[in-house]
């Protein structure tokens, strides 16, 4: 019998507003961070590894929800635990005071994702198993359990869900050999962030198509002739065959969205990402009626399953870009997924920042093998930043994810990262006189 | 030059779930609590009071987030902060690492409410009137300013807002002469705690009525043959002309909502209050179709004016009850206020909890005086707790609201009550021993 005793959470933070990595119309200078949760247990090499993605100040509050969070986990079998991952991350959900905080949004519900997060990556390693194949070989009734369906059943009862499931199980193991051969597909941002120099854009362009991918996100919103400029550039790079992608990060209300997407049209974008508002749902669903055959991409705001659920009712996106430290950890990703593949929206998940390739390749390996069963549409992002701080970091090759091997959510950050980057006590941050995060 | 000098924080908590005041179907052991702002000044006279509220746990979070979201205004000069609220406020709210957390809801959002209630305080006190006052002598193009009408202009422009305000501006004194004599009307939600025995809600309903109030509002949604029963003894007490309204606190997916709200049908409600996730737009519109002529009341967990202005061009609402310390203060609340007008929705605002009371009779006076210009089925919350920690507490006479008369926006709490309910340092706390908000 093994038993959680602890937990134990780091406010990490990096200082990439240094370099204007990941800059963009909304968030010129952020520090990518990460509130991240040990859960230790009483077997020494049993522990859970989680977080939630930030970009710097507000970590702190993160961390201490992350720890208010997992109290109810300490004391607690990890057998019990992980043989019902719905029921405990329905008890961690269900605290009435911390929910009056969202509900299921916002700060307590970042923290909610770190801690099962953290819970999910247990019970993977517990099975000596890359969190994707936990879930590929779980029934489609435990995966249902397993899923946060509530307020969801006006459009997606757990019969319906079950059946997408049932639908896909006897050939799951096609689809894992076939993304044992090609890897997942996936897209590269590391180009387009919008401090970057005009000569920096074209460049990085050419190493990403040399690369092997194709498709390249720019970041919009902040100039239309810069704009015009920037799409020019990498149109002539990377040729007429490969895909660009623009993300205006909310800048825009919607006529302006409108406007601003119609007046680049001429490099046919593939998707307009995050147009305005995440929480505007009819205002997507406006935008995307207005700019067709651009496409309409947005989620990594996206608060929960119910913000989701609305925007496929209302036909308002193309792309569903969930994240996968804003929902609420596999529970609701679960989910959401499910109601995608309900409505056909094909699911490319954000990612970046720090730590979020690592998840998302499990929750995108997934999604194909046994919920959506197609790769048509679907291409998951990846940015080559911080992978260094992980034990086991993700591996992309000719533009897509290689399948993870190693037991867990792949979530495990080094300890040498924490005496480092820990805020505002670790190494770096003590020595440093430029602390932009502080 | 007057400067602000310094920023406290107190973390305050009531014991209130020793008494089951505030149990619904969702919430059932609240400890009503504030995270409360103090502002300083280098006037000894002159400070700025503000809070926001919360249940319990994670109201720490709140006051965490309060610190930092406060911090830009230290050493500022009062008289540039109180003559552009507008610009402040965004400046505030416009924290692109804090906005991540969110953006504009959950703990991050309370915190900014919190602070910027603070900010309007001072204003208000600094000119030496209420705050509903100060408001009203407001200009249509000085309100605007004022208000948060980033994402809205779809569904209003600048130009509609300052219309709606002008078409009114002539006749605010004979509006505000009329609430002099009469008071702004007011409920009751102080009968129907889920909590409460049958004999506790008889005594109380029939108290309400002897109050002079015209309607009274139950708790639903745990059972349903209690519900049946507790609302006809209300209607037994309360007699059929006065109304009945009832809150379901979000405890139903909507095809439950239907058919629970049907059931309560010959009971003649005048109102269901969140049926559902406070979230789900397309699911309040479908309740609303499907319980007609019964209506849809929703708004004390609304995130922000992207939410509202959806429940509006979606016809999701017939009452809109936005909460004075949810919403980013009164900057957002007038862009709210303004929605509502344009869509011709009441705007019945939140109260209750800790000083929710005291801060919404000033929008409601505003609201009636430069916006609405209506009171019909306009009805603001009232509950009588907890208000004997103001230092000028609101007054209900014959079910209405008293216009407030002293400088502000009525905040302030007693230095007594912070230094016997501050958490967990405060006397109460530190003596009590079944602390349930631990």
């Amino acid at each position: 019998m093994t038993v959680i005793t602890g937990v134990e959470v780091f406010d990490v933070r990096f200082p990439t507003s240094l370099t204007a990595d990941g800059s963009d119309a909304m968030n010129k200078d952020g520090d990518y961070s990460a509130a991240y949760v040990v859960l230790h247990t009483d077997d020494p090499d049993l522990s859970g590894y989680g977080f939630t993605f930030t970009i710097g100040r507000g970590n702190d509050l993160c961390a201490a929800a992350a720890e208010q969070r997992a109290q109810p986990l300490i004391g607690r079998e990890v057998e019990e635990l992980t043989t019902d991952l719905g029921a405990i991350y329905r008890e961690l959900q269900s605290d009435s005071q911390l929910r009056w905080l969202g509900p299921e949004k916002g700060v307590i519900h970042l923290a909610l994702a770190a801690v099962m997060n953290a819970v999910w990556d247990m019970a993977a390693r517990r099975a000596g198993k890359p969190l994707w194949k936990l879930l590929a070989e779980m029934t489609p009734e435990k995966l249902v359990d397993a899923a946060d369906m509530r307020y969801l059943s006006d459009a997606l009862t757990r019969e319906e869900a079950v059946s997408i499931l049932r639908n896909l199980e006897g050939t799951r193991s096609e689809r894992i050999a076939r993304l044992e051969e090609t890897g997942y597909p996936s897209y590269t941002t590391s180009a387009g962030w919008l401090g970057y120099s005009d000569d920096k854009l074209r460049t990085l362009c050419q190493e990403a198509v040399d690369a092997g991918y194709q498709h390249i996100k720019l970041k919009v919103g902040a100039n239309l002739q810069d704009d015009i400029r920037r799409c020019s550039i990498a149109r002539e790079v990377i040729g007429d065959e490969a895909h660009l992608m623009i993300d205006a990060n909310q800048v825009w209300d919607v006529p302006e969205a409108i406007t601003w997407v119609n007046a680049l049209a001429d490099f046919k974008p593939l998707w307009i990402e995050e147009p305005t508002s995440p929480d505007d749902v009819l205002g997507h669903a406006a935008v995307r009626k207005a700019v067709a055959p651009i496409g309409v991409a947005s989620g990594e705001h996206g608060m929960n399953r119910v913000l989701f659920k609305q925007m496929f009712q209302a036909g308002a996106l193309d792309y569903c870009q969930l994240d996968s430290c804003r929902l609420g950890s596999v529970n609701e990703i679960l989910a959401v997924l499910l109601l995608a593949a309900k409505f056909d929206v094909p699911v490319c998940p954000h990612a970046g920042g720090v730590g979020l390739c690592e998840l998302v390749q499990h929750l995108s390996i997934f999604d194909y093998v046994a919920v959506s069963g197609s790769l048509e549409g679907r291409v998951t992002e990846f940015v080559d930043h911080l992978h260094e701080h992980f034990v086991d970091p993700c591996l992309v090759r000719d533009g897509a994810y290689v399948l993870p091997a190693q037991p867990g959510y792949s979530a495990q950050m080094y300890s040498q990262t924490l005496v480092e980057f820990a805020y505002p006590t670790g190494s770096y941050w003590a020595r440093s006189h430029d602390a932009v995060g502080s």
